[in-house]
């Protein structure tokens, strides 16, 4: 098994998005393609990814780094010793040899990018759906099975213009389209206009659904503990980001002063980040975790951080990888984790599932395709077989 | 004023190090420039700038964000209101505008390195050196002053052979320049042979030369103590970066069992980062600490982690910027802080300080030319004409 070639390219998200802080108008992604020498089904297996959402393209260190070390890479680096099989994990500690300590978001998005699309390569190699290459890996009991998995509908941006109705109406779609939990942007407005936004969401989600708001780290200290004080009422599903990332004091004091749970994670980029978030900030009981894979050095990492959550009191059910994608989805399911988020209609091309993954009752199917199954995703797969990657 | 061109390239810096950790065979660095419309002495004002040693070339960012950000900002994001003077810190925050918190590292050496080549223009504009056009802006006593500023040569890198011969040649060669404290690295041998290392190192230094010691995260908790424990009895300067950047209990507990002072913070990417290595990490009355200009969104943020730091126990004369290059030894001078490092003959033609600086007890004389000075370290200079300002 060799790789043979790789590649990557810089592509703009159309998304006319808002959230409390920014708003998405210049937002880009990075894909990859990555080719391996080996062929199933007549076909040359390759493995595609992209950096998630919300954080700008990361092509610059895979151009001038990672691609050249990968493709350097000598099988001992690639490949598990006793089975012989691609191993991502073993490639990204080959990656990261000849970097320093720290600034690990300088290079977590490239390299976890990279071992994503190694993962849909080494899944289409054994001829089955990433979750249950994940499953039997790890050793997570029960994860490899076919079944649905909870999956909530992330959105709810703010609007330039007649926001309230496009909220009901989007929220009133993801009823539509089988969604039951849904997230919607948080803290971007004045805290009384927020609440009535809040409550005229609320009042679309009865029969079981929940709704969870997203602060987008909007808040310092006292506006996130007012906030969360006048949220308390409603009983949520949670809130997420009240604060900056780094803000552990205000995380923890959160964590303590408000009854439901408190999510975070998105802007985790490596188990040292994560230790200290779980280590210093909210408490881990009442948290819901939510790293995301491509954006913090991929699936290896996300397990180490799976491993470490444990010991500071967060079950597997409270972690929900953030990104509302295809990655996310087998991360979530492989791993047994909580659930998945998704975007639906949102980010393009890049949002949804594809045509293989059906929503009901709250609960998304797993693909069967080989990989993570972006063949499945027409549009964006049509993205990524553009890329010269026979070049 | 306006900013008419920027560009950048990346360049590979030839250096055949070790430290403890990793090796520097693949290092590589990004120059940038960038032009103004005004012209002094009749030549167009240009600021230079580097991403500082260590940290891979940061191009990505600049190119596909920053640069075109910079370059379509309106006059309001890049002159202060009141004097109409280039304020780079001003620049920073308009170039943020769209960024999500946190991941500081994916940034923060793009955005740096723009700064701290706006500040070069902006002492031009003034024609005064940049120390003395920031200990105006940050109103620091004194510290606009012509003076020679406390500086220590670092180095003592592991060599692949003749590693003691070297290291004790390349100190001689310190102490000849005039230099007093040496700082070399450390925990890239077995402890035993480590300590030798450091004891010969020792017998060169002698009225009152002292020696420093920089172990490049090699360490966990048990072996950063065992270390430190080791070292105790020699009095040395200080000890740097015995554990990871985020490993803040080992930090701690270094602090509070090794007598002498801990070094830490050329891996603090942001004020957030460095708030909490304060808070959770080691003692401040143990610290000296030594963030890095260009790598940690310029002198702005650097500006701002001074005043952290003192909240914290740290005086400005306990601060030390990592990068010994002529953009440290200006924010050294102009903030007043306890000195600076030089690297002496590494990093080819990015190492040093010019003509302009000389080196005497220890002391290294502040630069007279306009800006950062980077005009009298020729080497360097021609690499920046060459890149295509004026295309």
């Amino acid at each position: 098994m060799k790789i043979v070639h790789a590649c990557e390219q810089t592509l703009r998200i159309d998304a006319k998005l808002r959230n409390a802080r920014v708003d998405f108008s210049e937002m880009t992604a990075t894909i990859v393609a990555i080719a391996t020498d080996q062929f199933r089904d007549g076909r040359r297996v390759a493995g595609y990814a992209f950096n998630s959402f919300g954080r700008y393209a990361c092509g610059g260190p895979m151009r001038e780094r990672f691609i050249p070390r990968l493709l350097a890479a000598p099988p001992s680096d690639l490949l598990d010793p006793d089975s012989g099989r691609l191993d991502p994990p073993r490639a990204v500690a080959a990656l990261l040899r000849r970097e320093k300590a720290g600034a690990h978001a300088e290079r977590s998005m490239a390299v976890g990018t990279l071992e994503l699309a190694l993962w849909d390569a080494a899944a289409k190699l054994e001829g089955r759906p990433l979750y249950q290459t994940l499953a039997e890996r790890y050793g997570v009991a029960g994860a490899g099975e076919p079944r649905a998995i909870p999956c909530y509908a992330g959105g709810g941006f703010y609007k330039p213009a007649d926001d309230r109705a496009l909220l009901l109406r989007e929220i009133q779609g993801y009823l539509d389209a089988g969604y039951r939990d849904v997230k919607i942007k948080a803290g971007g407005l004045p805290l009384a206009e927020d609440l009535d936004r809040i409550e005229s969401a609320l009042s679309l989600l009865q029969n079981g659904s929940r709704l969870a708001l997203d602060a987008s780290c909007a808040f310092g200290r006292d506006e996130a503990l007012a906030y969360a004080r006048a949220i308390a009422p409603y009983g949520l599903r949670w809130l997420e980001e009240p604060c900056d990332p780094a803000d552990f004091e205000t995380y923890r004091a959160v964590s303590q002063a408000y009854p439901g749970l408190v999510a975070g994670g998105e802007n985790l980029y490596s188990k040292e980040e994560a230790e200290n978030f779980l280590r210093y900030g909210p408490a881990g009981a009442r948290l819901i975790l939510q790293p995301d894979p491509p954006l913090a050095y991929g699936v290896g990492e996300f397990h180490r951080i799976v491993r470490i959550a444990a010991r500071h009191g967060v079950p597997a059910a409270r972690i929900m990888p953030h990104g509302g994608n295809l990655m996310s989805l087998h991360v979530a399911a492989g791993l047994g984790l909580g659930g998945a988020e998704s975007y639906p209609g949102l980010f393009g091309a890049f949002g949804g599932f594809g045509r293989e993954v059906r929503i009901q009752e709250g609960r998304a199917s797993l693909p069967a395709s080989p990989g993570i199954g972006f063949e499945e995703q027409p549009e964006l797969y049509r993205i990524f077989t553009a890329l010269p990657l026979n070049a």
